[in-house]
């Protein structure tokens, strides 16, 4: 075999570990001494889980094939609660927090038969002050976040897949700056138990890994709906380049990565068509933002209360701006996303998915800060489903794509439509 | 003063309180007498904070006015997380469970003055398996649940104030079999962060009080929203009845209770209408318990995978139950529940608000269940504002009642025709 274990994909691992061909514990110790050698530069984990982890997979060596997961390690961001690992949420506060109970998602990985091998370090209560995290592709630059480390992780071959979670773009623009796929799930599809709730309007647990394949497996264990790994397509796709309301922030990079979408699907016979989207979504930005800050001001309203002094600055600010939206507005800004979401279905037209901008272009080469999600928070709050895939590179060599997103409900389309996409860009 | 102050209503309490005319040491002294007096035959509270509750008090009482529940003190139940008690959910499996930080709610409650006097009895994860309260009105009958603690805790006047959450009946059905006024307010006004998560399309935490005023009061201090404490009416409020597609359930009080507001509102000027729900509604009650079902196995999984036999064969069925509901069927029920919330605002027609049934009829003579949520199910699915009024007595002289219903998001007309409607059923 000449593909170490640790850079295969989790579908092909999958497939050799219920085969047999492969032991769980050699897997594990694939990812452990990768993360041995690289985690120093690349410090994607905040707790690692080493004994547990090669425990576990002894154990599943030994009994029967457990399910979709079986014997494969499974990075788990630090907002998700974990019973057997210490979870911080990102936060000082919550440097000793050992959980008593794993979040749902969690659980149900394990039930089948996922080894959790640490948890991963996410951005301040999944917001804007990063962790330690740095760029496996270029150390100066940012993982993006709020999921950092399960996308670094994932990037750098430590792990095949990983936990991540969304409120403005927190699993779409990691995966965008680490070149992985990342894909955000329709609102309501992944049980949000057990998961630090930070709006709940917004909050939408998704999936990281190297592949179509694998974040849709990895989704059909945790929703037990096996038909969301059924990715084969029988007709020519229906696809729109849709550059959004938000089209002038792309940078020259992600500009480019348009062109060369436009360009591969005319080379596959499709007529790049281009959508626009209703003028009223023009407004969910802001609609978004200010939703946000509502009601993360209330969810860290403990926090707020006793622990004033261990939120950043950037935090406070925050939540400040959300002290200043009344009500009165924020309903009208849920009326307007309500709104919006009854359009989807129209807007999108004859079209199954749209191609649209992940991030403005390439991780910013920064450690302060993990870019800006000006391209995931309108998806977010419509709850549509949402796929990157990343097949460009940008000005500094870094990796740059594009997501693909369709109507909410419709997320066997949207990974079916990403797989044939990802062959193709 | 020829009232005890354990026995006043929270909004009298309050006025003096922030007039300092009285003591909030004093009434949690007064609270406290009729704990010790009652408690060993209620069985309300799970955990009561005695020393911390006076502590807070006399910090209170020499310090500035905090806000609206300056002194208060308040029932939490055992579903909230509390940072300074131990939190239990009503399963075995949490008995020394303490968590780190407060709910949402409970931390705005303390911010605006509130004293958390302890934790009131949940039934095991808010589902079906009773605790050990008692009816105050008669010990051998059930206090329904799941918010039991903290409904027979208020009826008995131990506490003015109680937290309280539904998913099908449980703000309404505890408040209907004790005799207390409940507010389920509309699906989204308060932040669930922190409290136990069970369905999160039917969780809906709310406000347990004796009189309308106080869970305005309440429901003002936690959403910060003073508007909801404004509760006079200038015209005549538009009132139908809706005997709802489960009036067979309803047995001879509660038509008798239906009868009596019918007169009521004769007497008042008032054209008693009678509203039909749309046939579609019909098929709610049966949608209602599907998608319970189905996210209660979810939300329980790790309950189910490391607690197993520490689940209550009532939770296992239901959990069991879930299990057979396919994604596609749970997706029809969202899609029924979605195309219904879109019809309420016509259903409701030209009336502001429904009055229905709150419960079958007096709370059952056992304690091995909790009564029939027949009557909830359908208002919390649909996300509506209900209030539930007492003001009948049944045929065991125990309390019988109704709700008001009203559209989603109009809290405020909901309260206030409910204010109305108490001083004149």
């Amino acid at each position: 075999m000449s593909v170490p274990l640790n850079q295969q994909t989790a579908s092909r691992l999958a497939a050799q570990l219920s085969r047999r061909e492969i032991k769980a514990e050699q897997l594990v110790q694939a990812c452990l001494e990768r993360i041995a050698s690289r985690e120093p530069e690349v410090q994607a984990w905040s707790h690692l889980a080493k004994d547990a982890a090669l425990h576990k997979a002894r154990e599943l060596d030994r009994g029967a094939v457990k399910g979709l997961l079986h014997g494969l390690p499974i990075a788990v961001k630090d907002l998700f609660d974990t019973y057997d690992m210490p979870t911080t949420y990102g936060s000082s506060i919550y440097a000793d927090h050992k959980p008593v109970a794993d979040a749902s998602s969690v659980a149900l990985s394990r039930q089948a038969g996922g080894i959790m091998l640490g948890k991963t370090v996410s951005t301040e209560f999944a917001t804007f002050q990063p962790g330690q995290t740095r760029n496996p592709h270029n150390l100066l630059h940012t993982p993006g976040g709020s999921s950092s480390g399960s996308a670094a992780a994932i990037a750098d071959y430590m792990v095949p897949l990983g936990f991540a979670s969304q409120t403005a773009a927190s699993v779409i623009r990691p995966a965008a700056f680490c070149g992985v796929v990342g894909y955000k799930p329709s609102f309501g599809l992944i049980n949000r138990s057990g998961v630090k709730a930070l709006s709940e309007s917004l909050d939408t647990l998704g999936f990281l890994a190297r592949s179509v394949e694998d974040v849709a497996l990895f989704a059909a264990a945790v929703t037990e709906d096996r038909a969301l790994m059924q990715l084969d397509i029988s007709s020519t796709p229906r696809i729109a380049l849709c550059y959004t309301h938000e089209w002038e922030y792309a940078d020259a990079d992600t500009q480019k990565a348009m062109q060369h979408a436009a360009m591969a699907l005319a080379k596959n016979s499709i007529n790049p068509r281009e959508l626009n989207l209703p003028p009223i979504f023009a407004q969910l930005l802001q609609a978004q933002k200010e939703i946000m800050a509502f009601d993360l001001a209330r969810s860290l309203a403990h926090e707020r209360r006793c622990h004033a002094d261990e939120l950043s600055m950037k935090l406070k600010d925050l939540l400040a701006s959300g002290d200043q939206i009344s009500l009165e507005r924020h309903n009208a800004n849920l009326q307007l996303a309500h709104n919006a979401r009854a359009m989807v279905f129209h807007a999108f037209g004859e079209h199954e998915v749209l191609l649209v901008p992940s991030a403005i272009g390439e991780a910013p080469a920064t450690l302060k800060e993990t870019g800006d999600p000006v391209f995931g928070r309108i998806w977010t709050l419509l709850g549509c489903p949402c796929v990157h895939l990343p097949f460009y590179k940008g000005r500094s060599g870094l990796p740059v794509g594009l997501q693909v997103v369709g109507r909410h409900g419709e997320d066997k389309v949207v990974l079916r439509i990403a797989k044939w996409l990802a062959q193709r860009l």
